[in-house]
């Protein structure tokens, strides 16, 4: 069915001379991205990994019956909540629901953004500086009183709220942005800046925060850098481990690390920030962040493909790497399912006629419109016509290009439509990594757990992620949840990685969601190398109990 | 001098339409680029940091009479020869100079390369699998042997060089390149791999290693990651804190560390490999290492530039930043003083006329010759007609390039010319960066060290090194070490650089050369913390003796 549109967009591109846009495709897009989206959310990028909440919050203890409070911890009394007041004296810095009432003022910072894990803390603290927070910890360290560090609270994982009574410490009102310099591209900010203030700032500078994701409106850089946030532009910029140039944070003692340089090279000695970086607030409350900032793109092209196989997915993204080389900046993998439940959902008509096995979708950012166009289409017809791709658009202006982004960035939201999904994030070798997705689904199918009708539960197994990163999402949405289908799945799934060497928790961390299957990713020698840090720097445990390692 | 040619330059530049070279620059290369370069040594590339030895290597230990051996090191005996050569099998695999005489074969491992650094071991084994290492390192634990791991013992700082009778683990047969994924990128070697044999293996799969420097034709991969070397490839592609994925390590007691990954994300647990990188073997030995390779760029220009001052050297760094971004792969900064210097001892006519206050070398690599081209002729133009720089050349072909480079990497050996050099390898904020060298010029002057003859033992001070890192080499050729030259420049650099939060050992690394000035980058707190990790990996202290931290 593609077939004809793809030599005929070939051949017009053969024929057209750079920089102009071939007639077949800018046909093409009036006939598909100018009509209205349907049913897609008004915010632009939604999150990868979860649907709108539809449930009442269980109690974390409830859903995980086997966890029991340490009773090394001391109850919080009305002397420690004075102590806090003292420390910290503004009123709004101190939530007190150890002396009064105040659950509706706490249950915000109980429970995830996903509604997913509920604690039961009484008292939530909101230190303003480094030195408030020292004395804080140096006072729960010494009382033996356990603490929650939290930013935004945009976790997937459960790890930044409260478990049993752990005492929130919020960095939200620590959010200034420290200072920037535009010549080295290095700026240092608190750790509560949201995300998406620090590049809006940036922008301003003509500069790009190197970290980008679904829930920018709301997280912390210091819960970014807390939980090696991966995000949208690690493809091109690379990951917080070499792009954060120094850190500050407190031990469980008060100590103040004072690693906050702004130096892009510095051998003096071992690198101790890197051990907060994806720490998950479980040895240090990061309370200040150094981060390298590269120039903000003045050019940005998307294009979007139908390709015949996942061979076929492989060879487009190598051809890209050699041909779009420095300005490829996103190389995102959608199957064929993904984009059907997209368009069940939404309506919407496709960006490109029929049905493909796989689709991704190209994004290139550079300092120059007219040459990163060239290379693009170059590469698009080089792909065309040899077939290594059976169709292609390309966007012709931002509103287009977001529409195509929809298509990658709907799927989450599209496949919770029925009622829930099964999702796991994972790391897995580039060659291998769909194997998985037609295994599971084969998997799924041969126990009749998949249908059309009420009676089956699954309603397919779809695929998507940073192919760029070799990131899957493996999801199975679902009419409902049961335990067929968990029981199909896992530790099936976790057992699958483990024999390819790839990661559970490629980019979402551990938290209380996956602190039983570290085994699968990590040796028993890493792990007893991990505890091992984590009694160095916290002998009393009490920096974010229950989970992690 | 330079204004009419600069004026001319930038008329030729804006009459040229692109990608032609405007005549007067092909004019003006014709005279310079082509004649022969003398007194250059043949390697392309040199160190930047030393120049070719010329006295009989004194002892470490003669250098540095406080330093004691530590009576808690057990000596080497024929017993302990007699194991190690039961576990390693070969006779190769063990220089024995305990039971007999081996000093010349031993030699080579006591020294260093620039023969500043002499240990006294007779010891020296080489082990062929992290097995290996892991029996060899058990033993020495278990009997309280010191050990020193040695790669290609190119380092600058005395890192890789016994002090005292410290066993010599030599990577050197650990040298086989383990895999390669041309479409994931990902490398994995034995530490021992040397980095231009990597390199030249990854330049038949279009990729390339993500650091380069001076000694890669000798240094190994395992040694660049333990001492978290930087190079001329960092500003373009991170350091390797952001590019090593995994590595494998061999702790003191034996504990192989198998955190061998090769996946872009993994977000469980602590990311101890990061300690191994710049830990200077003081924590563990590395034995294998997994890299994220870049696309080899198809297109590699270099232009060379004359500028009136520093505010305009970070001018231009800015500009070039924003026109050229994701191209710019080195902005090297060199003072009137360094061309001088390599003018007077090459001989060489310069590439441009007249004498500038400063220089910069711009590197661009991109996937496309035309477009690089443009972009930075378009730049070149720009920054001409703004009178940012006085003058520039644009090397036409690969020969020219070379050429360029060697004003560069010929400064090392041109001040080493007269006698010596103070070196002095920094990290300062990039508005401060030159200060220091103008102030460190105006102390020696005003102390009447500075002069044209044979009584002043200083002949000028110099600053060079790479501008898009902020790391400065402030360099002072002398016809003769003296008290009076260091004291007036030690530790009043060291204070100078405190004082802007600033780096001592940029690049370097600490080794024995810094180890005692490491509180002038590193707080009193910092410094307590990693001597917890020392003690935590090698509580009896066999790693690396009187060395780092």
């Amino acid at each position: 069915m593609s077939a004809p549109v793809s030599k005929g967009l070939a051949r017009a591109l053969r024929r057209a001379k750079r920089p102009s846009i071939p007639r077949a495709r800018q046909a093409h897009y009036a006939r598909t991205l100018h009509e209205p989206m349907r049913q897609f959310s008004s915010t632009p990028r939604q999150r990868d990994d979860t649907s709108e909440p539809k449930h009442h919050v269980k109690y974390t203890t409830d859903m995980y019956p086997s966890l029991q409070r340490d009773a090394k911890y001391s109850k919080i009394t009305a002397d420690h909540v004075a102590f806090f007041k003292s420390v910290l004296g503004d009123d709004a810095a101190v939530i007190d629901g150890v002396t009064k009432d105040a659950a509706d003022d706490i249950e915000p910072f109980n429970s995830d953004w996903m509604r997913k894990y509920r604690g039961h803390t009484s008292l939530v603290l909101k230190p303003k500086s480094t030195d408030e927070v020292s004395k804080v910890l140096k006072y729960c360290n010494d009382h033996k009183l356990a603490v929650v560090p939290q930013g935004g609270n945009s976790g997937l994982v459960g790890g930044s709220v409260p478990v049993f009574d752990e005492i929130v410490i919020s960095l939200a009102r620590m959010n200034q942005i420290r200072s920037f310099d535009d010549i080295s591209g290095i700026l240092v900010v608190d750790a509560g800046v949201i995300l998406e203030v620090a590049d809006n700032f940036l922008a301003e500078h003509n500069h790009l925060f190197p970290l980008d994701l679904g829930a920018k409106g709301s997280c912390h850089i210091g819960g970014n850098v807390a939980t090696n946030a991966g995000g949208l532009r690690l493809l091109r910029y690379g990951s917080l481990h070499g792009n954060v140039l120094g850190l500050e944070a407190v031990l469980a003692d008060g100590t103040i690390v004072d690693d906050l340089g702004t130096l892009r090279k510095n051998n003096t000695g071992y690198d101790l920030k890197q051990l907060f970086i994806g720490g998950e607030g479980t040895i240090g409350v990061i309370t200040g962040v150094s981060v390298i900032c590269p120039q903000r793109s003045k050019a940005v092209n998307v294009a979007y493909f139908g390709l015949p196989s996942y061979e076929h997915v492989q060879k487009a993204f190598k051809e890209a790497k050699v041909q779009l080389g420095e300005i490829l900046s996103a190389f995102e993998l959608m199957d064929s399912q993904s984009q059907g439940f997209v368009q069940r959902v939404t309506g919407n008509k496709r960006p490109l006629e029929g049905d493909h096995p796989f689709y991704c979708l190209i994004e290139t950012s550079g300092s120059n419109t007219d040459h990163d166009s060239e290379k693009l289409e170059k590469f698009l017809e080089y792909v065309l016509s040899e077939e290594i791709v059976s169709d292609g658009v390309l966007a012709q202006d931002e509103t287009q290009a977001k529409s195509l982004w929809r298509w990658r960035e709907g799927i989450t939201e599209a496949i919770g439509h029925w009622g829930g999904t099964y999702k796991y994030d994972l790391s897995i070798p580039i060659q291998d990594l769909y194997k998985l997705v037609e295994e599971t689904r084969e998997r799924l199918t041969s126990k009749g757990l998949i249908g059309d009708d009420d009676s089956h539960p699954a309603l397919g197994v779809v695929g998507y992620g940073h192919m760029g990163d070799a990131n899957l999402h493996l999801n199975v949405p679902v009419r409902r949840y049961t335990k067929e289908v968990e029981e199909a799945i896992e530790p099936w799934v976790y057992e699958w990685i483990q024999k390819r060497n790839g990661s559970i928790s490629a980019e979402h961390g551990l938290g209380i969601a996956k602190k039983k299957y570290i085994g699968y990713s990590r040796s028993d020698t890493m792990i007893k190398l991990m505890k091992q840090i984590k009694n160095l720097y916290d002998p009393n445990g009490i920096m974010n109990p229950y989970k992690y390692i």
